[in-house]
């Protein structure tokens, strides 16, 4: 069960959505349509960049064409600028990508999954915020998307999401507040040691996955516990991990296990349960935005908006 | 084809092997004794601690256990400590090793793939070198071990190899000497930011990889120079990348591909063809000494020792 408590607010946006594919190419094309469509009905104007349906080996277009739409995104009318997709492809633009342009140019920038990259590089390189939550074709591209990925990614370009709340059962007794940054664990680890890392302490970390191996999501944990970055968080907040498999070696190690471990040889408090990760049905989060957490009789409360 | 030039020397060890399994759990025990006659008949003495055939959940044995295995390894007659497998475990161990007990020990450490945690975290924190090439299980536990693996190992350990060649076409032209360091990409990957991460520079960086999707490969190879790492070494020297898998969303990008594209935006010279990595036959190499590689006519030669 996840609860959305709304209220109205000043807008945020002007409810203008323009698409980039800043990372892997669109696989069907057909889908960018169905996307706009189910964008305008829950009351958003789209524009889609001619960039977006260009491919180049695995990217849609090549490095120049992605940093090119990335750029004529910061200039055009519409206030929001959303992701096609994942993938990959970021990693190679980001230091070609200039962050405080970025930053300058006002715009409300959200995608998914690898776009995690862009998240955290642009919080790293100039502390603005960004969003994290459905990409456009993957998660709108489809006949009925999730009602609440809708409803939650509305609400949030909207600026009317105060409370997310969602069960929590087992999650240590936490209530704090702190700078939310995360996203995709691979991604936010393979910034690891880069100038697009963020350096964030008293922070609230998310993180989820898919295709992951226990093991190697115990792993990336281990090292964010090595690297100091961990005991420097006020909490890990845990979303899905997702599609990984099993072998007979792993002797029942799921990420279960892996949580446990964790949250024992790491000793900050974790909370888990996120509504997000590489499902149908996903919240859109700020990175590098102030929030408040909470964890209370097996549901947590992730305060967004206070007012 | 790989020739190996080598030289009597004064011996390196006492020819015994300890062997110990810090990682993952031996799935055939039955394994182990065909292994250690194998080695037998290469002239080694072989003594296995009684941790080698313990299981835990996913590993050989609880972390304490691995951890004692690892102190009684040092202090016992053998010259020579062998890892049984990899898998997955040393991470865990990191921070309990007591690494100048192990630099100052005096034995002669070699293992594979996870154990490049070890590998890299002795020489990180002591400056000490110590070997990966063959996993005592793995590679000697069949029935018939490959013969270059075998050679290789029995030269080295001897410390009679003094130069590796092998064929290296469209291979960087380079002709220089500096601190071999490397293993396991993902390993390597999986320590950078922590004090386990050893700092080179003017080094030459060897790499290899299972079961790596190419554009994961070429996401860890670009974390590497954006970190600053790849930048400081004066060669890149390639291995095996084995057993991934191209989608047809690679549209053929594989890892030529992306060997091609970091040798084209890393701007160090790259060397290709070392018979190194998650294949049958392996090589054993220093990870922390100093050597010479060269380039010459389609083929590259790696100076282990110079007399």
């Amino acid at each position: 069960m996840v609860e959305h408590h709304h209220h109205a607010h000043a807008p945020l946006t002007n409810n203008g959505i323009y698409v980039i594919a800043p990372s892997g190419a669109i696989n069907r094309p057909e889908q960018v349509a169905l996307a706009s469509e189910n964008l305008k009905k829950l009351g958003f104007k789209v524009k889609v960049d001619r960039q977006v349906k260009l491919v180049h080996e695995r990217f849609a277009g090549s490095d120049a064409k992605r940093i090119e739409a990335i750029e004529r995104a910061m200039t055009q009318p519409m206030d929001i600028v959303m992701a096609a997709r994942g993938g990959y492809g970021l990693s190679r633009l980001l230091p070609t990508i200039d962050f405080k342009a970025v930053a300058d140019s006002g715009k409300v920038f959200v995608g998914h999954s690898d776009f995690t990259a862009f998240n955290l590089a642009l919080f790293a390189k100039t502390g603005q915020m960004s969003y994290t939550g459905p990409a456009m074709v993957t998660d709108f591209g489809v006949k009925k998307p999730n009602e609440l990925t809708a409803d939650l990614f509305a609400e949030v370009m909207r600026g009317e999401l105060e409370i997310l709340s969602f069960e929590s059962p087992g999650s240590d007794a936490f209530d704090g507040r702190g700078v939310l940054w995360g996203g995709n664990l691979a991604m936010i680890m393979s910034l690891l040691g880069t100038p697009y890392f963020p350096k964030v302490s008293g922070g609230i970390l998310f993180v989820e996955d898919v295709n992951e191996h226990p093991y190697r999501v115990e792993r990336m944990l281990l090292q964010l516990a090595h690297s100091g970055v961990l005991a420097k968080q006020k909490a890990l907040l845990v979303g899905h991990f997702t599609d990984y498999k099993l072998s007979a070696q792993d002797r029942g190690y799921d990420i279960g296990s892996v949580i446990a471990h964790i949250r024992k040889t790491v000793g900050i408090p974790v909370v888990t349960g996120l509504p997000y990760g590489h499902t149908a049905a996903k919240a859109t989060l700020p990175v590098g935005a102030k929030v408040g957490l909470a964890t209370e009789a097996g549901m947590a409360y992730l305060v967004i908006h206070e007012h």
